[in-house]
């Protein structure tokens, strides 16, 4: 086995701290690579304090993961070792089931194998996140970054970038299209730079009209405080598309009523509680409030690239591994700009 | 004006009662039918009872109506004195929003103007229903119906018959799909003869195991018992399209449980109470629930177009508009196949 050292939580209530543990051995398929930087997930302090299902600890948290290879089994074909390397929110699915044959592997019939809380494909061998020092990843499951890109700023597109990447390309939002962002945080930030990379007008929705300034310097076109009624009732029925990145408890039927006819608000954050959504706020109009989870493996990667080549990567606060718990405390007030990745080297 | 009688409850407490009323005179574009059926729709007693908003009283309701044109405007073209004619939810619209000019008045940005318990353009002038022996109505909102279809069985058509029509036509539902018809009532009745007439595979969800044989008798391929946990535990994940008809309480996570990966779920029912949904829900298998109401009045001339084409019409039990109210309750027990309507020669 493979001596790792990160830090973990040893149970729902424990905060972080350090911890040594086992990885498998390198495996014909498998990758390793020593991790570089870590992001820091909304969804990281959910899962530590069982707030959607109970954990699986002790639970070493983090999945939006760069590095550099350190050792590749002998059937691995795309990576050698001292390239630059990546992992995000999976690293495993059955293979087999139609949506895996689809490169939807995020929805495996079977479930995919999470990058940590979760359980190999063995059933029964639990997974550790990227706020460790090395990791062990099947081959298909490592993503390639550019070296062109700043690489502590490209860790969050692992999982904020893909889960705001992916719906705007199935929805084919683009050229002519009104996109509303709703929440500037990790996930809305990045939803703003790819709304804008792809052509749409894009409006940030924000209760903060302290974050008007940082919205357009992002590149969106509008900002509408939410809290103003005025500004609310100007705007709506315009929007073909509203991108919902929020996980607080948010007024659904308020927001559905910014869209136009036939348009389309698509879930990405994760509400503790169910949203509470009238009938007549999605048949008058014909809206669909739809959902999305992260991105399949190729998605992924063509997500990378067209960020290597549009020059797109995350704001971030880089922070020492020790801060980790203050870094919590900024993110659960939404003090982030806008994201923090851990520094690994602080480890 | 008209002398015109009917039935009308006066409050929202009130039975309904005979009423005598006005009919505006035959304006240049208008048609005037006496009424020989109409259908007998939930939201009759919704809107009798104010359970969605307040009501103009008297109310006169009613909204899919049949007749015979006894009176036309000099300049209506399309309408004699003889000719079978309908009407549906609407009898106006503003004309000129964006969705107007796009057939789609029934999500006019001024609101159409309905049936009854409306007002016409002129914001003071309530709307009467067809629970009444005659009816005028602009040109452009009246409705050609066949003399080959059972008369009193087409009333139905203009509002159960187009609230599924026209969403299983947006969605484009056919060949190759399997469509879920959750609820075997007035709409989903029709939803049925209609999903099976565009060649989907139909299957009946159903807390009613006795409504097996006639769910098959309309032409449904399978039917679910969704009370049996059994029988919903193996259809997870099965269906590409859900039309949910139901007005009572549910719980619409379960059923979007049933949806394949991209898969919608279509409301045209409305509930009292919003829908409860849970973020996994819609962003594991990147669903949709989305809502839609009646249809442009083009869309329901094709649907009655296509009706007569294929011979489609409601299944009813006719009824003296004296026993009303015993047909509203048994209407609220679940407790019809699957249509009242009235006829109005009782009157």
């Amino acid at each position: 086995m493979i001596q790792a050292k990160g830090y973990a939580a040893q149970t729902n209530k424990s905060n972080l701290a350090p911890w040594s543990f086992d990885r498998r051995e390198v495996g014909p398929h498998d990758v390793q690579f020593d991790i570089l930087f870590c992001g820091v997930c909304h969804s990281d302090l959910h899962q530590l304090k069982d707030d959607w299902f109970p954990g699986i600890f002790p639970m070493v948290p983090g999945h939006e993961i760069v590095g550099r290879v350190v050792k590749v089994g002998d059937q691995v074909k795309n990576f050698k070792v001292g390239d630059l390397a990546a992992t995000g929110c999976m690293v495993d699915s059955c293979g087999h089931c139609e949506n895996c044959k689809q490169d939807l592997e995020q929805y495996c019939f079977e479930n995919p194998t999470f990058t940590y809380n979760g359980m190999e494909r063995d059933g029964s061998s639990p997974t550790y996140g990227g706020y460790s020092n090395t990791i062990v990843v099947k081959e298909e499951f490592v993503l390639r970054i550019s070296d062109k890109l700043d690489l502590a700023a490209t860790a969050p597109l692992l999982c904020a970038g893909i889960t705001t990447y992916s719906p705007l390309r199935h929805w084919k939002v683009g050229k002519g299209h009104k996109l509303a962002v709703l929440g500037l945080g990790g996930l809305g930030h990045m939803a703003v730079k790819f709304g804008v990379a792809f052509g749409a007008e894009v409006t940030v929705l924000s209760t903060s009209p302290k974050k008007e300034a940082d919205a357009k310097k992002l590149g969106a076109h509008h900002f509408i405080v939410t809290s103003d009624p005025a500004q609310v009732e100007a705007a709506r029925g315009s929007f073909d598309f509203i991108l919902d990145t929020v996980s607080a408890e948010h007024d659904f039927n308020m927001y559905l009523s910014l869209l136009k006819t036939d348009g389309t608000m698509i879930c990405v954050g994760v509400p503790s509680n169910p949203a509470q959504v009238s009938a007549f706020s999605i048949l008058m109009g014909r809206k669909s409030l739809a959902g999305s989870c992260i991105g399949g493996i190729k998605e992924t990667q063509e997500m990378l690239d067209f960020c290597a080549e549009n020059n797109i990567v995350s704001d971030i606060e880089l922070i020492n591994i020790k801060d980790i718990h203050q870094a919590f405390e900024r993110m659960e007030k939404g003090d982030v700009r806008y994201r923090f990745v851990i520094d690994m080297a602080t480890l």
